[in-house]
């Protein structure tokens, strides 16, 4: 007697991390998942989307990438409150024909992020893909813990403090413009290609700034730094100023250049790069280092009065920066 | 300046109940959401899929019963668990052109849900369906509380249990049954639609059974019955025996008898009711009353040694009850 459903549960449960004990007192196996909680923290939850067609192409991206894209994705968010990893749920909706080497392939990836970022699979949620959509979905909920009141928030940003982002921008969005002009199979690009496949999250950077309370504010740069900014400014109802020459753009081969690959234009407008995006009080902006962990730290401007970002160029004059970066309910302009 | 994406998480959020304080220190709007859980609690965290043409189909279910079943849905976990719901994630992905009366409807649905079992909105994700796509798809994460260490599982039932069942069984599968015929537009069926559309939860109980510690396993029906019991005791490592004649059936109308709707395959075999399926040592299962908040707990049978499920027919002949309800990895037999 074979109940489908629950041999692929069991399948997903032996390649991801997922063994009960400390905060997850009941994982996989039950109607629910039961957490005991610890007596000084709060907990962080958030939940993400990542769907075929939508934010990857089957046709582009490994199922490796996918497992790991997806969960790296979620736990993004938990670095932006500077919180730690603790626990997932996953929602796949799968078509039968995936539901074999793909699927392996796909969870050897999620296995991979989980190890990497310290999760466990606490429980989920299967379903078949209709024959008349046979596409896969993967919808994730990540738990993290923060000391009690320390997650850094995206709303406590004030006229004078310094911005700051992790790593460079755009190459997420540069590996995605690769897939799309149909390059990503040229050998010489490979490189290129790991930001938007293996995205490296800024967690230890999250949970440093939360320790130290070192920032006014902080998100990640999820969907590109125009409309990341926009949003931190309007949570914290200021302004801000960016200075283009200052932004940490992704290098461009000349070669892709010639093409009309514009470094600023990705580093503004792309999305999916995962660093941190965070402000910090003037007078502690020298706190900062250049480099964390490896991973450059750069001051892109600062917050001012007002409504609204400004970028300024190298010329010293300024223009309305707007949100340019993905809107799910906008076509979105290339 | 408009963010089309952040003016529907407007719109939802106007809609849904999601006001900060107590439990939630941070809602919608930030990255993550910040809980704080209380000193002796523990917490109980379930996903749920609400995918079109999987779950529901947009002809047939109005968009306020696609919002109300999809949290109800994934809120019975809750209420299996002996537990108290609280909080609630919802990832949408749905079509542009739904985006507008269809989903203020589904939201009104949604929010009559919320109310009623007490669940605030934390969190969420929304993307648009690609155009290759145009289908929605509710993917709802539910967090509640349980008196530390009292949470129902379903692995605790022993040799000589009874075996409950709350409330009649195949009412949501009768509904489903009329649809399938394209009988749901004739009025005089209209009731018979509702427990399919807007399923009613065990909340009560499961809290009363977990508060008493009365159940030794719990889980609800949502699959069917025949499915549900098998997992139930595969969970608990026993076998089970019920009796035909006292399970609680729905009444199914003379005329669709006579179209071949037959009421104790619905029972068995239907899934969606909600109810509770629970088992208690047999010296306390007199404690187990008739009727709980008007709704009515039946005896259907003993957990016995072994494997596998049996089911006694009014002649007292017996046979091996195979799990039959919905099983999202095998074709659906009907």
């Amino acid at each position: 007697m074979i109940i489908a459903e629950d041999k692929l549960i069991g399948r997903i449960r032996r390649r991801i991390p997922s063994a009960e004990g400390g905060l997850l007192r009941l994982g996989i196996g039950d109607d629910a998942a039961v957490l005991r909680p610890g007596p000084r923290a709060d907990w962080i939850i958030t939940c993400d989307q990542f769907l075929e067609d939508v934010h990857f192409l089957a046709a582009a991206h490994p199922p490796e990438a996918v497992g790991y894209k997806a969960l790296a994705r979620a736990t993004s968010d938990i670095a932006a409150m500077g919180a730690r990893p603790q626990l997932f749920l996953l929602s796949l909706v799968i078509p039968m024909e995936r539901t074999g080497r793909w699927l392996d392939r796909m969870l050897t990836g999620m296995a991979r992020a989980a190890r990497q970022y310290g999760l466990r699979l606490a429980g989920g949620d299967t379903a078949q893909s209709p024959a008349s959509n046979p596409k896969i979905g993967l919808s994730i909920t990540v738990i993290g813990v923060a000391e009690r009141g320390r997650a850094l928030r995206r709303s406590g940003a004030r006229a004078g403090d310094a911005i700051f982002v992790s790593g460079r921008l755009g190459a997420a969005e540069l590996g995605l413009e690769l897939v799309l002009r149909g390059l990503q199979r040229e050998r010489r690009w490979k490189r290129l290609l790991l930001p938007q496949f293996y995205p490296a999250l800024a967690l230890d950077l999250g949970q440093w700034l939360a320790q130290r309370r070192l920032a006014s504010a902080a998100m990640d740069i999820s969907d590109g730094l125009s409309i990341d900014l926009y949003r931190l400014c309007q949570s914290s109802g200021a302004g801000a100023r960016i200075y283009a020459p200052q932004i940490p753009c992704v290098a461009v081969p000349g070669e892709l250049r010639a093409l009309g690959v514009d470094a600023l234009k990705l580093a503004l407008d792309g999305g999916e790069d995962y660093g941190l995006l965070f402000t910090v009080p003037k007078r502690w902006a020298a706190r900062i280092p250049r480099k964390f962990l490896g991973k450059e730290l750069t001051r892109i401007g600062e917050i001012v009065r007002g409504r609204g970002v400004r970028l300024v160029g190298a010329d010293g004059t300024s223009s309305a920066l707007e949100p340019g970066g993905w809107d799910h309910f906008r076509q979105r302009a290339r």
